[in-house]
């Protein structure tokens, strides 16, 4: 690992690790939850507010910052750390998921794919080079290897042939990485739901040599069972001496699965999308703010949660200003949701290391088997 | 006036007022700007954020409030300063201006006015002595009379036969208000640009009593030159030691020059509004953010100014994220928009204690007619 960026495991319960990753900008506490700021903001919050929830670090999206306003642009500006005011470590991802999920017109070839801009029509050209140097103009403190991730299902012969292009991408991508101090980079791990594959790639990226190791191709249709039977041994592949990272990921209960099978990293777009969508996510559930039972409810949405929602607001309220239309239901429901998951890993933190995950797990799935609390 | 709201005047220059309105909510420097909250939330913005700006007072429309959550609901609930997460004074209007402007099927008759709502076609009575009832429900510390308020140009029957309804409608708003220890009522002049209409209503107003004066039927289309030339009459025929109200009032050179003229109180739906589209107040007057000239600037929006917008971000970051869509743009620059009419205001405050009004209003035009800061 490169000087830069180093991860120490503080405590383990089973496969569980407790950990602080050290950058230069910054630690990060694993598990670590990193919010979504896809286009240079995490959705209707400030960044200060997104720190003041517990999060230690951020990620951006390549794909969508190269179109608008441009890796270039941002570099001119500083970087994207001072573009979105944000000083804490960002990680980046490659743009190959979203170039694939987002683009139109896309073509892939063994030299990397080429699309149309879903933003302004304009033709593209995405590489494990060209991403690379897109994730270097923007500064990301931890990149990710380009590559390329088949929705499932998907035959074997279509997912090993997306691997090994990955596995290719991925040497390549280190390569045009080079050297950089105080910055790291990540390598994928493909292979869908196959053990076999998945020994394959992690066997081609412990060759070549990362920072850190990503697991890549989950969630993306096979469900939580096959997910979690994949993670029973897709994370032992990796190295144990780097942090593992579970892209795109998830529900509270991915989450609280995937760490308790040794994944230290996730991030996603839920709490932030859900927020804008009127649903919260609590301790006892999902709580859908614009059902009408919550319209003459003065109790908060959570009453253990210490946001700014649940501290100044009613259950009525939350749903008056949904029904409205009004700005400040996804301001105020992405803040309860982001505070929701820092404070679920920071209580996953606090169980491994106190080597009670088995009670934590239990709990936690108690309490949202109890439901939302009855209606008055 | 009622024991529990009292006006002191600590400074004048010409006719402009510089004091403080005690209520057992706090205290509001006048010449005060009221942030806009039409259906319980200032939109964009949280209540500890409109405080920052230096708010002391925001506005509530019982229009919207009566329809959508519903006045009787939000009694239920605390009242509207704890739906609402505010514990400063607010304001109401009567729901007089909006169910002219925006109820669809209204009938005008001496009762009140019969209408449709916008929200969900229910049909709905508003009277004066209902408008009280709901201001009374919503909990308001100010509470303005039900009038009616004609858009103009108009032809002066149909103001003159508007102010005297208005002035029934101010005796029935009196009567039904009754004795509320702790909460202010305010008549509202009516009489359009009319010399002798103007002096009619106040000499009715004054006949009832109030705790406060509003001047109404202004910034309706007559322009600013036409809104001049009648405050500078208009507000002398109040009493001097009550607190003077211009409503909907407005662009920042229009509170200058009505503060010039006597006017103590202000609210608008300008910089809320125009920060959802782009447009931010500055000292060098209005920029508007999406033009492509911002694209590629590094500098803040107003170097002067000590909102988040100013101090954290560049004009290439709000204009992308204005481009992009994204919430952060409106949060921001509403924000921006809020802190510039409270800073104006705090200027306003300060040159009149100084008795330097009128070096403040060369100033203030002398740095708009420069105009934005010269393209990189």
């Amino acid at each position: 690992m490169s000087k830069s960026l180093s991860f120490r495991i503080e405590a383990t319960d089973g496969k569980a690790r407790c950990g602080v990753i050290t950058t230069p900008r910054g630690e990060i506490r694993t598990p670590a939850f990193m919010p979504v700021g896809t286009a240079g903001t995490v959705k209707a919050m400030l960044p200060e507010n997104v720190r003041a929830t517990g999060a230690d670090i951020i990620l951006g999206n390549t794909y969508h910052l190269m179109l608008r306003p441009g890796a270039e642009r941002i570099a001119r500006l500083g970087g994207l750390h001072r573009f979105m005011n944000w000083d804490g470590p960002i990680l980046t991802d490659s743009g190959g998921f979203q170039v694939m999920s987002l683009a139109e017109l896309r073509k892939l070839s063994e030299e990397g794919v080429r699309f149309r801009s879903h933003v302004d029509g304009t033709i593209h050209m995405l590489t494990p080079e060209r991403s690379m140097e897109i994730q270097r103009l923007l500064g990301s403190d931890i990149v990710m290897c380009f590559d390329e991730c088949p929705a499932l299902p998907a035959d074997e012969a279509e997912v090993a042939r997306a691997m090994h292009l990955s596995m290719r991408w991925a040497a390549r991508s280190k390569a045009a990485f080079g050297e950089r101090p105080g910055h790291a980079l990540f390598g994928i791990q493909q292979g869908g739901l196959s053990h076999e594959l998945r020994a394959e790639s992690a066997e081609k990226l412990r060759e070549i040599g990362f920072d850190g190791y990503a697991i890549g191709g989950l969630a993306v249709g096979e469900g939580q069972a096959a997910m979690f039977a994949t993670l029973d041994f897709a994370p032992d592949m990796l190295p144990a001496d780097r942090p593992r990272y579970l892209m795109g990921v998830g529900k509270p209960d991915d989450i609280v699965g995937a760490v308790r099978r040794g994944v230290d990293m996730f991030d996603c777009v839920l709490p932030t999308r859900s927020g804008r969508t009127g649903q919260a996510f609590t301790r006892r559930g999902v709580v859908n703010l614009k059902n009408a039972r919550h319209r003459d409810d003065p109790r908060p949405l959570d009453e253990e949660c210490a946001c700014p929602a649940c501290r100044g607001y009613s259950r009525a309220y939350l749903h008056h200003v949904f029904r409205a239309g009004e700005m400040i239901s996804g301001m105020l429901l992405s803040w309860h949701n982001l505070q929701y998951y820092q404070d679920l890993m920071a209580g996953l933190r606090e169980a491994i290391s106190r080597g009670r995950l088995a009670e934590f797990e239990a709990a936690f799935h108690a309490a949202r088997a109890e439901g939302d609390i009855e209606p008055l």
